[in-house]
């Protein structure tokens, strides 16, 4: 699906463009769109009256849009009026230990997505976007009992368009000072691994309940080995 | 340490007040702080004159402030003038699977840190803050090659005070419908675990050169249970 979208050379618009260590950016449609995958929360930033908030959301995503929801969105993005948000998803993949604290870094893969966020009115692609959002963590939407009436009017989702977003990539060892290099100080990577732990049932399921395989078949993975909802 | 400090039972400052499902809200500044300490990075919010713009950073702190720095805290926060910026740090502990996608949650920790983020300009404070910043992460600042007059030119350094802060937790299993209890969907956790792998020594390290106990000690630990620096 990803191929069928134009991919870019340079960032969509200049205030996505890295700034810093600009070899580090990553413009590549699908390169951004791999590192949303892999993450299972993103840190959202809205300015408020008193200065910039940033909390951490769920979220889904098509072709298109990012999607939030939530009282959390209500909160945050309720205007309606398209106000504008930085979603970024972090992964964090090593330290980066040098032989100078100067020269210490860490192994990342980092999206950023900015524009504006705008509330979904209507009910139908209200539904699909809560879907997304709730199949980009575990696709369970299909084994869990479908949304009530109740529950889609207490749930506020917002939208906020995929035209804007870089990533930035960090890989590889330490970068150290040629003079350091035969000094006495140690160099190297400290690698850090996610991993989905075997489901714990609820206490209070009714005993003849069984996991379904989308949530079984976590155990062991990593965020970005989990199985994926074909969107 | 903590102990020393006034304990809160209310936010330190409205705009740190949990707004919304306020009893997952923590005062406590030992819980704050507790937070912070057991994380790698911050998501850093700033405003930008094109919107909200949230970056990772790492961070280090000491009683009274958080500390960034390096060339992104220039760019981000090079001012000086004490722009208002947001840290948000989040621990991400469980997937919480309910028998409806609305009632699906994640279990988290997460801490919010509002305010102004003022330059350090005084060399002896910078060095301060940032053998902080490189403690915070592993506590290896004393056996690496120390900051040369020239590293600590090229690094901004900046400060925010831990005054204005706030944290939130979800912990427990799914919160369900009563109606839907006696249903067919299954309930429950799925925990998510950070670990630290072994060390990888950089292939260009010399021959007899051996990692410090600061970082072998991290193999198989989470980042909650790494080796903490003493202030």
């Amino acid at each position: 699906m990803v191929e069928s979208l134009p991919e870019q050379n340079g960032p969509p618009s200049e205030r996505v463009r890295v700034r810093r260590l600009a070899s580090r950016a990553r413009y590549q449609r699908s390169e951004v769109l791999e590192i949303l995958d892999a993450g299972l929360i993103a840190h959202v930033g809205v300015m408020t009256p008193e200065g910039p908030l940033v909390l951490p959301m769920a979220y889904g995503r098509d072709e298109d849009h990012i999607y939030l929801h939530g009282a959390l969105a209500n909160h945050l993005l309720g205007s309606g009026a398209g106000q504008e948000v930085c979603v970024t998803v972090t992964h964090l993949d090593a330290l980066v230990m040098a032989r100078t604290p100067f020269h210490n870094s860490m192994n990342y893969r980092s999206a950023v997505v900015r524009g504006p966020a705008r509330r979904i009115a209507d009910g139908d692609r209200k539904l699909r976007a809560l879907r997304l959002i709730t199949d980009h963590i575990v696709p369970n939407w299909d084994t869990s009992r479908p949304p009530s009436a109740s529950d889609l009017r207490a749930t506020l989702v917002v939208e906020l368009p995929l035209a804007e977003a870089s990533a930035k990539v960090r890989e590889g060892g330490p970068k150290d000072e040629p003079d350091d290099m035969s000094g006495p100080w140690w160099a190297g990577l400290v690698p850090l691994t996610t991993r989905f732990q075997p489901p714990v049932a609820s206490p209070d399921l009714r005993g003849d309940t069984a996991a379904p395989t989308s949530i079984t078949a976590l155990a062991g993975l990593t965020p970005d080995e989990r199985p994926r909802h074909q969107r």
